[in-house]
Parts: C-alpha cells; structure tokens; sequence
C-alpha cells in the first residue's frame, strides 16, 4: 500500500494543485469523518486513513473533528510524520504533543505576510483617519460625523510601533515606509532582517512611550495570552492607537476596554478577539474602533499562495525530508532535526 | 485706511497664525454677514469690509453667503486683488469670473495631496479586500461575509490606473509603490515629475483595458463633467474596481451604478459625489462598495497645514506680489500675470 497523504480541510483554490504536487508521492485521501471519534478510528487498519503519513490541514478542520489538541495528536498512529498546517499562526495545533510523538508540524509564514500586513495597514488607516466610523456616519445619513476632523490625524510622520518583528510586522514596516511612518519595534531579540529603518527597542516600555500607533504581531503562546495588558497599555502615549492583526488573547481585553472607555486609547483596530466568531459587544458602543471578522488572508490571492505553500511543505518532506516552514519549537529539539533526514530514507 | 484682510471662513486650527501672518500687513476682519446681499453691501464704503484687498476662503463658506459664483465675484469691489482658497479643488470659485475682473485665486494643491491620496488608497484597499462589507457583517453579528474570500483579492501586484496625474495622483503612486502596485497613467499630457515606475498612456483607452483599479484624480471643470462615463467604463478590464477622492461630478452615475448592477465592475470606492451631502440611495444597495462622506482632507494635521498654505498665500502676495499657488487658468492670461507685480506697487 502507498503511504496515504490526509487532506484534512477543504482546498478551496489549489484543488488541481493536490493532484499536480503529490499525486505521483502517495495516495491523496480526502477526508470525510462526521465527528472526532470516527476521524481517529479510520487511522486502524483496515480504515480510509490507514498508513497516513502526512496530513494537510487549517483552521476550518476544526468544524468537525475539532483542533489538533493534544487529545486528537495523541490518537494519531505512528506512521503520521508531518501535518502541514496552512496558516502563520499553528496555536489550534499542540505542537508540544507533535514533538512529544516525533510529528513534524508546519505552517505559512511567508504566505500570509502580504495579506495580513495590509490588513494591519488598513486598520491603521481607518483608525488614524477615522473612516469606518465616516462611512457608518453617511449610511446612517448623517454625512460626516460631528467634529470626526478633530480626532482624526494624518498617517503621514506618526510613529509605528512593532510588537514583534517577525514576517508580517516587517511586512507592515515596508509598506509603511512610503507614508512614510517612523517604525519602532520590539522583540524579544533584535530581528537581524530587519532594515534599519526599523529601531529595536530592547525595552518595551521605552518603545511604548514612543508609540503612536501600536500592532501586534506576536504569536499566540502560553506565554503571550494577555501580553498586552494593563501595565504596557498605559505606557503607551495618550490618545495612541492599538491594532491587532495577530490573536485575541495576546491583549488583555479588559485592560484595552477600559483604556477606550477613560480615552487613554483614541482608538484600536481589531480583526481577531478571543473568542471569534464572538466579539465582545462593549466594542460596538466605541464609534471609533474598527471591527474586522478575521479578514487577516481573507482573499483568493493569498488563500491560493497559503494552500500551495502548505502542501509543498508535504511534497518537500515527502521527496527530500526536508520540509520547510518546520516550526521554530523544533529547534530546541536537535534530535529530531536529526532525525528528520532518517525518515526519508525509510520512505 | 490700512487695507483689509477678510476670513471669509472658519479658521479651525491655525487661528494664532492669521494674526501672526498677517496681523501687521492689514487689519483683519472676520466675516459675520447672515446672507449673500448683507456680506455684498458691507463691501460699500462705511461697510464693514470695505478696502479688502484679500479674501481667506473654503467651502464652508458656502453656508451662509453661497459659492463665489460669476455673481458674488461681480459684486466684490475693485479693491479686492487676491482669493485665497484653502482646498486643492476651486470649483467653487469662479475663475473666469475672477480673471475678468482682475482678481487672482489662489488654491492650497500641495497640502492636500497626501491627506486624500491616503483617502484614495483607503478606498482601494477596502474595495480589494472587501473589508468595509466585513466589518458591516460582523457589527450585524454574521462574522464573515459568505464568500468574502471568493471576491476579494491582494493589493500586492495589481495594476493601478490613475486619471489625472497631479500632486494627488503622483503621491499615491508613491503610496502604493510600497506592495508594489504597477502604475500606469492617463494625463492631457506627460507629467515631466513622474518617476520612471508610472507609465504614461496617451491613449485612455488602452490604459483602461490594463486596469484593475482605477483612481480618478481631475479636477472638476466644464469639460471633465462626466468624462469617466458608459464609453470608458466599459473599456475597463472586467470586475475591476472605480476610486473616486475627486469629484463626484465627474464620473456619470447612472453609468457607473449600471457597470455596478450588471458586474461588469467588482466594486467601487467613492469619497464624493454629485450633490453632496446627498448620496444616490442606489448605493446602499452594493454591499461591495465603500461610501465615504468627502473625508479627502478630513483630518487636523493636514487642514491645519491647508489653512496655514492658504494664509501663506495671501501673505506672500500682500509682501511680495507673488503669491504662490496661483491656480493654472492664470497660465493663459500673460496681461494679468505681469500686472500682479504692479499690484504690489501701488499698495
């Protein structure tokens, strides 16, 4: 029997692709469990999934077998070596369980970049300018709102600050050089790509003084859930601006509510919450935030660059043992990096 | 009798500047006429306004005096030299009237091109993306708009089509060089200020079949009343996408609203219209389109910058004879341009 290739969610751009990349590696199986339990039982012998080695999946997997939790990596067999996660963020996915059971996990770094930068940017945009606010104004048939002139300022010479400058805030940082804005950033290294345009501020809370117009680009970890919280958002400058174009969670929603609410913050601009697809609705009495329905990739352009990447990933650990995009948690496991190459060879 | 300086319009931000800028060249007067007839009859001598040399004006103006039409010009007296507009479009101003009664009418272009190119690359990422529908989804509580990802696309790669490359335009060719966007142009003639990466067509139409996203940046004359009508519409490329930060007037509405209805355009992003602030109802039938309430300039960095620009006008004329900013129509009259330094001498 082939190893069998698991196509876990539904590819909505690159559907020729699947067959073109992978169709001459091993037998691509689509899957069609009604639940979890039914997903982990067709893995036994005999079952559809039987002799999977790799798995292709995104977010809208969890619709019925749920996230890649630590429950459902767990029940996976052995002869599953890689998932190729299509996505930046693999937080539904327990990598910490992948690499407990020697399962390769990858996702779509540079993919996402462009889209989920100009996501960012047009919060930004409509959050300095006001203009979402404006166009509900007209749509109410009020025009321009009341005194909008006073509190909204040009994009033009404010200062960015970069909450990790990874893929996507370098991205942000690019696109805004032509305004252009001042970047500042901080990681918790200084990022060696960066362009030096781009200040590193070693100390968070120096850069937030400086802050104009704070993004978010940080993933979402044990250690970011909440990040953002009372403390940094009152470091920020009076009447800033945060945008969040990367997790919910990274921001204390309590703490950026109340900052809205005592006029610390001018504004925020939100594509991600919590708990989508619930958005707080304290947000919707602020006529100056700007709410976005994860929009982040939301396009055919990039949603057909995402899935391509995501099963090349498949295709370069198939042929070569060599995926790319391996998540950055892999590098404390010298290990398996080794073993990496061995599992080629025993294909 | 020190000459008289008239504010015809509110100064909002750059209030300590008028004194500063002007206080020592003339007496300043600020309007307070309830109507049209009051504001012509205090010009009389013993009147209020009588000995104005130079007039601050902008739209709001209009509220209570109306535009400075071939009448409101015809009934200033022969004292009045020089019209300061604070706005890069003078519409409504007449000035084949001023021409004809040796007044000169200055515009603010160079400040407002920043403020509404970003206006311009607001609207085309909204419409590209879709993202103005998404965030009116998620405030009716529907998350996502079905099928949102099928009809949005990338900014990075497209081709920008912008009529008129003014300041305006070339700031937001500048703007979108960041993804980049190739940018392609229609002008009357070759901007000898544009950099190598705008293409000039000559030919509108061949631009047209190339373009993606159309900018419209024309200002609003006799003969650009409708100049984007049915014709070029449909030489467009098919479901491309209209940006209008210029005029309303200048693009023909029932035309672009039938190219909305039939699909042949994907979408559009308008900050003006016909009769503002009437906005055609029609429009709020698109989901796919973006409606901002002329929020070009609307914001205090750059309308301080604009009523600072307009002063400086009015000042660098009352100093020098030579204001600057003279609008074009002047180009065509050598009589008027050479007597502007005789202005000078006789004051």
């Amino acid at each position: 029997m082939p190893p069998r290739i698991l196509i876990c969610s539904t590819i909505v751009w690159a559907h020729d692709d699947v067959k073109a990349l992978l169709g001459d590696i091993g037998e691509i199986v689509y899957v069609d469990s009604p639940d979890r339990k039914a997903f982990l039982s067709e893995f036994k012998p005999g079952g559809k999934y039987e002799g999977t080695i790799g798995i292709y999946r995104e977010n809208t997997s969890a619709s019925k077998i749920g996230v890649f939790d630590r429950e459902l990596i767990a029940g996976l067999p052995s002869s599953v070596k890689w998932i190729a996660h299509n996505g930046a963020g693999y937080d539904p996915v327990d990598v910490h369980a992948c690499i407990a059971k020697g399962i390769y996990l990858s996702n779509t770094p540079g993919a996402v970049d462009d889209a989920t930068a100009t996501t960012a940017l047009y919060l930004l945009i409509s959050t300095l300018r006001q203009y979402a606010r404006a166009e509900r104004s007209l749509r109410e048939l009020k025009w321009k709102p009341e005194g909008v002139n006073k509190v909204a300022h040009d994009v033009t010479g404010k200062t960015l600050g970069i909450l990790g400058l990874g893929g996507i805030g370098l991205r942000l940082a690019e696109l805004v050089q032509s305004f252009p804005m001042r970047v500042i950033y901080h990681s918790r290294h200084r990022n060696p790509n960066a362009p030096s345009y781009c200040e590193y501020f070693e100390n968070v809370e120096e850069m937030l003084a400086q802050t104009d117009v704070l993004s978010v680009h940080v993933p979402l970890r044990q250690d970011t859930v909440g990040l953002v919280g009372e403390k940094w958002i009152r470091k920020l400058k009076p009447k800033s601006i945060i945008i969040n174009t990367a997790r919910g969670k990274v921001i204390d929603e309590e703490a950026l509510i109340k900052a809205l609410e005592d006029g610390h913050l001018a504004a925020a601009g939100l594509d991600v919450f919590p708990n989508e697809p619930e958005v707080n609705p304290r947000f919707f009495g602020f006529p100056q935030v700007t709410l976005l329905p994860h929009m982040g990739t939301e396009n055919q352009d990039s949603q057909r660059k995402m899935e391509v990447r995501a099963l090349m990933n498949l295709k370069d650990f198939l042929t070569t043992g060599r995926g790319k995009d391996l998540v950055i948690e892999y590098n404390q496991h010298p290990a398996l990096l080794t073993a990496l190459q061995k599992v080629k060879s025993k294909l």
